[in-house]
């Protein structure tokens, strides 16, 4: 694909690729703002235009309604599939991707505006630049670089694009499952570019943890109190909830937990060891002076494959500013466990749940514990001796001239297990972003070098991907 | 005073009582809702009218403007002062009473319209009918009771009637500092009648818990992080917060409070013995099957006369319905421990603020913690031994034909403290509320036999006073 390269890079000078990339980051495609869903309808409507008028077979796939809390009902953007070459003697790939974006305002602390996509030193810095529209735009990209050169691609190309990703997928595990059968019958493999790498080294992703989230609930009065009248006669909603997730030690001490994890190998210890990280630039990214682990595996490790509990908050007590003098009657703290292979969300549950409950008991509290797990996703895991990785690490070599890091993600992609779940298909996750790109925070941004270099990285590997031996599938 | 026993039962058969109150009920005069302003505007103004027409010699005293949170300002409800009679050679009691109310809608639950006085077998269900304003026209009616007979008012009588208390009487504490060498200047006792019974017994109120009121802030990394990508490397601020507030046992643990505390001496004990007290109710009216203590003299120590600490809630962390995969960055506890003779705030601050940093230390967090004291309101408590508390009796005795409980208050009323360390006078409570009154909740009600006996019991308190020995003063 030498031919391909020099076409890119060509384009770019041109700039299309900038001017491409900022047409789609000024619309406000913010899934979380009910009042930017007609943009984020334009939005998917935009992408599947640039689809057709590549000649794609293009849909827009009608997923139904979301129901506000208020009740009301919203029309959920359509989700954009396509398909480029319906040869049966090809591979036929399927890349997954999102246009939608989070929140941003220039007040937040935006150095520019976050829909003006704005170049400073090679970086451009808009909301979604990176997450995820630039590497959506990189898969077109890649797909474009074969037409304008009147090359066959080597394989079908399938894209699944939604708009309800940053607000968790709404009807797009439905949309799955209901294709199974057709839009997705002929994939052989599933892409996904929705990550970044860890370095500045390029990376291919292999895991990412699942998620349990749990509510515990503490019960007492039947209303909130006045804490000077009722305060020492009453027993606490509030004390027993503290009292029973506060635990000095910090460490997740719940029985069964630590010993479900897969055990830590000798390869995978010697792989981590190799990986590109540099732990002061995490330190002063997140702003902190000190991290859970000084050493690089033991951090990598605790970030990827082993569960980490938070707690993220209490609803039902007092939460705003000022002072007010309330006995809660009733408390939900918020905590998830990020769960790795081999623990079970099942088994999590009952676990996480029998702990709460004994070290209530322990209390002799007359207030009522109610412990409810409202999400269960899985992890996912990728076997990177799998041919698709191999493809991956060859494109990396070809591209970059160097090998990729194999690493995972601490935070839960469902999608990814859906994908495996339904089609039963393997699946890569193939990032180009950058690891200091800022996803969901201010000043978001997708360098030129990422850009360009990881659409080449996507036409290199969509050769690689045709080589693959249909036995090995 | 048998003519003006006389009296009263007859205008409140007349319904003249009533009336005044159905009045005032009327008006929405809402001191946290700035909306109703005017209302509260208009309920000051109705409050000096009622004084001026019964020949008082009236203010509406101007106490300034409140800044709201968006940096708004707002004129406070003036303060009503209003004096009847000056005849040196008598006592001056000063009464002090709201009309303010709590917010309260229909739909809250409320049987009745809370605006609209409505009388139920005998209860007057209305927002603000107990608290306060039927205890405040009971003192005017007393006053009227004498004009109407053609009596002289055996005391000077003095109002102060607010319009901000359960906001926290903003402008107040400023306003009976300006006055104190002169309205205040000739005032020999304060009478505050904002509290209620604590059964069908009358009672008198010789004591208030203080109030300290503190911020726990845990504070970490620069801004929130999502919990799947960081969590597992960084030590959480909600970790820590919850680890150091988190004990077992829901007892005050800091070193030094309880040692502070009075202890109950043999003849409080026998005291809360005599007190008439309804366990069985209490539970009920909050609604659990178990209280801290079984037996009543326990619950009465340790509503009034012991500390408490309760956790209100926590600021800067999730407290939203619904599930959000967030580290929050910094958080922000807000707890009070209720304080008692003869514990004093500035230790109390000490206390706490030493015993938090130790816990933190041992956990040898990354994170920073500041403890802050917001709120250090001194608890209150009266002599019962001084000739107030004997006229009450006295008082009580006649009207009632029984003794009064002698009571204390769990909450705070910090203008308590504020007359007394002001004006150095005597103070005394003389609640007429009833002890399921329902203040600050749904169905708020005031019995017609309180309302009438307790405008008999000031008619007659005015009369015990003035007996009081000039040189007991």
């Amino acid at each position: 694909e030498s031919p391909l390269s020099n076409y890119y890079s060509f384009m770019f000078q041109r700039n299309k690729g900038f001017i491409a990339l900022r047409d789609w980051v000024a619309i406000e495609s913010d899934s979380s703002n009910v009042l930017k869903r007609p943009d984020l309808h334009r939005m998917m409507e935009m992408a599947a235009q640039k689809l057709r008028l590549m000649g794609g077979t293009v849909e827009l796939v009608d997923i139904g309604e979301q129901e506000l809390p208020d009740g009301q009902t919203l029309a959920l953007p359509k989700v954009v599939t396509a398909q480029f070459g319906n040869d049966p003697n090809k591979h036929t790939v399927c890349v997954y991707g999102h246009v939608d974006v989070q929140p941003a305002k220039l007040e937040d602390g935006w150095a520019t505006d976050p829909y003006n996509l704005t170049d400073i030193n090679g970086n451009l810095y808009g909301r979604g630049a990176s997450d995820n529209k630039a590497p959506v735009l990189a898969w077109i990209h890649a797909v474009e670089a074969y037409q304008a050169l009147n090359m066959e691609l080597p394989v079908n190309v399938k894209f699944v694009i939604e708009g309800m990703e940053e607000t968790g997928s709404n009807g797009l595990d439905a949309m799955i499952l209901a294709q199974r059968d057709t839009f997705f019958s002929d994939v052989d493999y599933i892409i996904i570019s929705d990550c970044g790498w860890l370095s500045r080294r390029p990376a291919l992703t292999y895991g990412t943890r699942g998620n349990c989230y749990f509510y515990a609930e503490v019960e007492g009065p039947k209303q909130d109190l006045h804490s000077g009248v009722y305060g020492g006669t009453v027993i606490e909603p509030m004390t027993d909830l503290v009292g029973i997730l506060g635990d000095p030690s910090g460490k997740i001490l719940i029985p069964g937990i630590r010993e479900a994890v897969a055990p830590l190998s000798d390869e995978e210890w010697r792989m981590y060891q190799d990986i590109q990280f540099d732990i002061d630039n995490y330190k002063n990214k997140i702003g902190v002076n000190e991290l859970m682990y000084s050493n690089k595996v033991d951090l990598l490790a605790h970030m990827w494959r082993y569960p980490t509990v938070s707690i993220h908050g209490i609803e039902g007590a007092f939460s705003d500013p000022g002072t007010k003098t309330v006995i809660p009657a009733k408390v939900t703290a918020k905590f998830s466990i990020r769960q790795v292979p081999n623990m079970d969300p099942a088994m999590v549950k009952k676990q996480v749940t029998d702990y709460l409950h004994s070290v209530f008991a322990k209390r002799k509290s007359p207030n009522k514990l109610k412990v409810t797990m409202v999400i269960g996703a899985k992890p996912w895991l990728a076997d990177t001796q799998h041919p698709l990785y191999d493809a991956g690490k060859a494109a990396v070599k070809r591209v970059f001239d160097m090998d990729p890091d194999l690493i995972r993600e601490g935070g839960t992609i469902p999608i990814a297990r859906t994908f495996q779940d339904v089609t039963g298909k393997s699946i890569i996750m193939m990032p180009i972003g950058g690891f200091d790109d800022g996803l969901h925070s201010q000043n978001e941004k997708m360098s030129r070098y990422n850009y360009i270099e990881g659409t080449k990285l996507f036409v290199a590997y969509l050769n690689e991907v045709s080589q693959i031996k249909h036995t090995s599938v």
